[in-house]
């Protein structure tokens, strides 16, 4: 059972064109339903596969490491196809991890795409498909998680009290406001 | 009067050593107590008398700048002595300006240094001694405003309803949060 006032960090990566060889990663604590405790900024390479130790980074070597109690990610994959490895990220930083997508993938198209460009397909789609994908209803629209580290209700429950208005979870949300003023000048649109 | 869930940007800028030329200015849209809207990000010279012209673009361009009601700034200058005008800042903007500060300055040494750095050291003073410096108190340690554009127990009103925690507005510990971590990959400190 987690408390109320559990600090929970949010992480998102700004937007990138495929011009560009890295972009910038956001975590953001926050204490509760909203209260922003930290923030945290690094880079992932577009298309790398430094997101798993990228992420271990932000929330081991963060001031905030020992208090945080729950990682949530926006999507499974950072910078384009950088894949993060949630199991890999759970057992390193010894914390709960939740990926949240506001759209189902097409898994189809998510598949063709990595046997075109990548030698490695295969241990990258064993990392996306790994966990299945659970819908949790709001009183917006659905989203759908993947977690790690806890249970399906504990994890839906963590999941729909971090929302404030809409369907995207607070620290995801600020993540995304953020990483997006990061890039552009000025934060632009939803997580 | 001001409603309660009114549009704050809070602006603080990142912190920087006298090597720098620049450093990042951060505008944070709070809506009400505490909800992050949007986060704006621009640059100022260091010691450079680009501050006004700055803040009014960061207010006007924003995609926010009709539903912005009040500007709260730490202090009244940025990157170093860069002064912000807020007279002309109110003008241009429309919108009342507040500025606030933790600990009163030693008004004594900012003459000197601005007398000794200077040409334009009188302009500059009169800049920022144009508003009288108004104590606040909270519920923590009191603080310091100068204010255009709306009446003093107003100015009060506004500032003292805008703090969650401790004693500084939450537009501003959160620009202050951002901006920090914009340049040191991690948030240090408060406002």
């Amino acid at each position: 059972m987690y408390k109320e006032n559990i600090r929970v960090i949010g992480i998102d990566d700004g937007p990138f064109t495929f011009k560009n060889r890295s972009t910038v990663v956001v975590g953001v604590v926050v204490r509760g339903k909203s209260y922003v405790e930290g923030v945290v900024k690094s880079r992932v390479r577009i298309d790398g596969d430094d997101a798993t130790d990228t992420l271990k980074r932000i929330v081991l070597k963060s001031r905030f490491a020992d208090q945080i109690r729950i990682i949530m990610i926006d999507g499974i994959t950072l910078g384009g196809f950088n894949a993060v490895d949630m199991d890999e990220l759970y057992s390193a930083a010894g914390k709960p991890v939740i990926s949240i997508t506001r759209e189902l993938p097409d898994e189809t198209k998510v598949k063709e795409a990595l046997m075109k460009y990548f030698e490695n397909w295969e241990s990258m789609i064993e990392i996306i498909e790994r966990h299945p994908l659970i819908e949790v209803k709001t009183d917006y629209n659905p989203i759908y998680i993947k977690f790690c580290g806890m249970d399906e209700d504990e994890a839906k429950r963590v999941v729909k009290s971090s929302i404030i208005r809409g369907c995207i979870p607070e620290p995801i949300r600020l993540a995304h406001i953020i990483a997006s003023a990061f890039v552009l000048g000025e934060s632009k649109g939803n997580a």
